[in-house]
């Protein structure tokens, strides 16, 4: 197809295509002359995939790269090939420091607690989750961290489901497309719905009583 | 304090608390004579919440600013003025794109599943989450969709959790202050705890036998 059919199917302007393309998020098409560039089917659910990561998930252009060029790296084992696009989409929430040893300690121990027995501590989600409970503690929020087991069993009921998803899947890059579009539009899917529920609990608890004027 | 404990107090480099003032996310502190300004306990909390929702939650300073003017704004009833400060912290997702109707039925299906019945069809939430249905379904990830009652039961354990905490406050600041660094603090210890769950489900489901060489 050409690249305003492309453009048709995916919603996406063809500037932001040529964009993408440049950017090296999108390969490019086969050319078939001087003025003819051909796109197919892998350029359509590419450029479906782009655009949620960029709209619905936020990431910036670089983190969008990195997770694309981890997907697209052949022959390792797929649980190392998804660590590896995770690793890639947790940049985005990243400090330059170092956690502090008791921080990693205390995020081991949640693990510990849930019976997750397959983490490293140097892994970055630990490293991720050791930085928020520091935070939580300098602001003052220790009771949100005393309820943290709480979080950690919500978080495994969701990760089940995503991984159940997976399971489903025979195509090495359908379970990895779909660990990625998991991981984003679960994690603003899960938002919106805590919101959501945020609203009608406040509303059944904080409400002031109707006026009868 | 002089500028120079506050930043000592709060761990910000004092030009960015420079910055911040004039970006009207910190109000200014007493101006004591010629060269001298004092700042107060007040200035250390809220340079707390500012830094918190800029570095773990990466929110944009425009919204930043939205989120505190709902803050500081006097007199509502609490569930209404809660409703302003999630709506703030929400825009980061929207697009300017209105929903489909079909997308806010199928949204408030899901709602109504849950029993929540406190819950407009014009709330951004709702709107988040019927934008979120729309991209999974043109991503070819339906199957997401058919469970997404059990992200939903996740979400209202996550949010009683959150609300339970809330109630334990008196004082109204401290609430809206909790709800905020709940939201994004949260969102960000939840996304952690959510991959450090996959990372364990993965290396059980999908992990290569160890190789024996």
């Amino acid at each position: 197809m050409r690249i305003g059919e492309l453009s048709d199917r995916t919603g996406v302007p063809v500037p932001t295509i040529k964009y993408y393309v440049r950017e090296g998020l999108l390969p490019g098409g086969e050319r078939l002359n001087r003025t003819q560039v051909s796109y197919g089917d892998e350029h359509v659910r590419r450029l479906r995939l782009v655009r949620a990561l960029i709209e619905i998930g936020s990431l910036p252009i670089a983190t969008v790269r990195e997770v694309l060029v981890q997907v697209d790296r052949p022959g390792q084992d797929l649980d190392r090939q998804l660590g590896a696009v995770s690793r890639a989409l947790a940049q985005v929430r990243q400090s330059g420091e170092a956690p502090s040893l008791e921080g990693v300690d205390e995020a081991m121990a949640i693990a510990g607690r849930q019976g997750w027995k397959h983490i490293d501590p140097r892994n970055d989600h630990i490293r991720s989750l050791s930085e928020v409970l520091a935070t939580l503690r300098v602001l003052g929020l220790e009771r949100l961290i005393d309820r943290v087991d709480d979080y950690a069993r919500a978080a495994e009921i969701v990760a089940a489901t995503d991984i159940e998803l997976l399971q489903g899947l025979d195509d090495r890059d359908e379970v990895l497309e779909a660990m990625i579009i998991g991981t984003v539009l679960g994690d603003a899917l899960f938002a919106a719905l805590r919101r959501t529920a945020h609203v009608e609990l406040s509303a059944r608890h904080f409400k002031a009583p109707e006026s009868t004027d």
